[in-house]
């Protein structure tokens, strides 16, 4: 299913022999029409992957044959020879289907700073070209771009009037501003033109995938694909289209959430009576990226001081003694200063609500995170060697 | 010495059981003249504690004649009962030396969001008014604002034309911009006016104390005071003051970059070839807050893929092909891409320098920060238990 849920999509992931451990790592994800519509949506970071800086003017198009990945490497500061590996991956492809490599994505994600070997990647794009399939070729595909997660993270609904939508996902770490390490493939058999493909999905992962910020660094190789093979032959309203596509890349987001390298919790970070949304997300991203909150809560020490010193950093529209916060339902801050007892906070589920009153306005958003832990520190440690 | 290296000075150090560990918990430090310039430099969170909302008006009008400082208790995020225990504190040390509440300065350091135990607080303050002294008062002052730091910190310079310049600083976690939970108090018996002192204080912790980045969590309660004597009779030129004084700011925050909690290695990040200082200070700030990296450098890993993605996250200006990344001098980034052997990197010592090149301009600066590690996750998971 995953990728292959919506009529019109075949995939594949395969052994190409790029990581050591011997697992998939390539990833072929092929749109068989009638449509090719496709949008996307890809990383802040200036310091762009050879893939994300192709990828970017592909999608340019509107339209998308096929999007080749792989993990094992990034091909990130790689410099021209880098761009020449990804454009040589896209003709790979583009042989492969008889058709053109302008209309081929490639993402890739692992190290920064290597080159991708070729001599393994082609002939794996080959190996993937020849086990397309509509049945296991989409849990393959999210299998294969896994890298530090610990399983692979797929969705799917079924849309009013016959249509899917479709997804995979890989992220575990470097989760922040704009995607980071994460990259996503949403398929759909809706009949919808690049343009609206285009709003739908600027409009579902600007609340979702964009919104989750583990560790606040940014990646250099984030990149959503979002691919439409009007195989359905049905055109949904633009509206329910986007809630429910919406609704896939929150599942996905959750779904990487729950996975985040070395986490014991996943906080929810409510932001409410703000002035505007900007100045929510603002206030959520500063409390998700606070190591000492994020320490505090995984030491199950509901501090409430640090989420205000939190807030305190932005520029948001507030003022300091008309601040709110509860975590896990209880208002342990009032007015700026203390509120209901903190012991009667429970912050023994791994799941963690922290929501703060602005006082501000009508506006609110959701930001995700997760705790700091001695085991993220672990696996970060020790990622290149 | 310390604070009492400059003659009009006289300090003290006592219990006064705000601590559960019974150790020193509370300072008074008090310029005995004839002048008493003073200046001082807060935090920027809008978030405030108590006694930096008191300070802060009290340092506008130029003048100190004491500064009282606590450990065991932020007295932030306390409201307005928070600030009557603040008053009630200057208005005690005023009280014993038959002087104006209006220059007294007050700095707490500890938990955020508890009152003050005022019954222990103001008997400390008559206890600590009794032992004033120019010989051991120093020391005991310097030890008693310690919260999690292991050592105390002093410094002292000698001046052309026979002044002096002492100081004391705690700092250890919630180290950033800023000056984060900071508490530092320089004296001098050189004769200088408030503005003067302001002037040279603002550029000396401009280019030290502000730039230590540990966790980057701004905290609220950080201040910087300079208290002048004029006991020796001598102003000198501004800026050899200045310098000077640079110098032992610089020497604390030296001391407090070593003494970060947690931290096994001290990391200087140099960055060179900036369109402006503003520039150098924001990539410097990025790189010293991404946790990536700091988990890399605790794991001895010149992973200098993680510089380039925190420094592509910045608006400065630089072109990604242009950015050159030494790790301990060995230039392991040339042009955006792979350059010499990371393996001749000797992450070893516990002092690591990153220097970024961003060949956009003539400007520098340094920040300075510490790896991510294990020891830090779990000091600040049980801080208030």
């Amino acid at each position: 299913m995953s990728v292959t849920a919506p009529r019109g999509f075949r995939a594949a992931g395969v052994v190409a022999g790029l990581k050591d451990s011997g697992t998939r790592d390539l990833a072929l994800v092929v749109n068989d029409g009638p449509s090719r519509a496709a949008a996307g949506v890809f990383t802040r970071n200036r310091v762009k992957a050879a893939p994300v800086l192709w990828t970017e003017q592909v999608v340019k198009g509107g339209r998308l044959r096929a999007v080749v990945l792989n993990s094992g490497g990034a091909n990130a500061c790689t410099g021209s020879d880098g761009f020449q590996d990804t454009h040589a991956t896209a003709e790979k492809v583009a042989e492969i289907l008889a058709d053109s490599a302008g209309e081929i994505a490639v993402c890739s994600t692992g190290l920064i700073g290597e080159r991708l070997p070729m001599d393994r990647l082609l002939p794996g794009v080959e190996t993937a070209g020849a086990e397309l399939s509509r049945g296991d070729g989409g849990l393959a595909a999210a299998d294969a771009i896994r890298t530090t997660d610990t399983v692979a993270k797929i969705a799917f609904r079924q849309g009013e009037g016959g249509y899917m939508i479709g997804g995979m996902a890989k992220g575990a770490g470097m989760l922040a501003p704009s995607l980071a390490t994460m990259l996503c493939v949403i398929t759909t058999d809706a009949d919808l033109d690049a343009a609206a493909l285009d709003r739908a999905l600027r409009a579902a992962t600007g609340v979702t995938l964009d919104r989750l910020d583990a560790d606040g660094c940014m990646s250099t190789n984030d990149t959503v694909l979002l691919m439409a093979s009007g195989a359905s032959g049905h055109t949904p309203d633009e509206e329910a289209f986007t809630a429910l596509l919406t609704e896939v890349a929150a599942d996905l987001t959750r779904q990487m959430l729950v996975d985040a390298e070395g986490a014991s919790k996943a906080i929810t970070i409510e932001v409410v009576g703000a002035g505007s949304v900007d100045d929510a997300v603002t206030v959520g991203r500063s409390i998700a990226r606070n190591n000492l909150l994020k320490c505090a809560v995984h030491g199950e020490d509901p501090n409430w001081g640090r989420v205000l010193s939190a807030v305190g950093t932005t520029d948001a529209v507030f003022e300091p003694d008309h601040l709110n916060v509860a975590i896990n339902g209880v208002w342990v801050c009032r007015n700026g200063s203390v509120g209901d007892d903190r012991d009667k906070v429970d912050m023994r589920p791994r799941d963690v609500t922290i929501t703060v009153d602005l006082s501000a306005g009508p506006h609110s958003a959701t930001v995700w995170t997760t705790d700091l832990t001695a085991d993220y520190v672990h696996e970060n440690s020790a990622y290149s060697t």
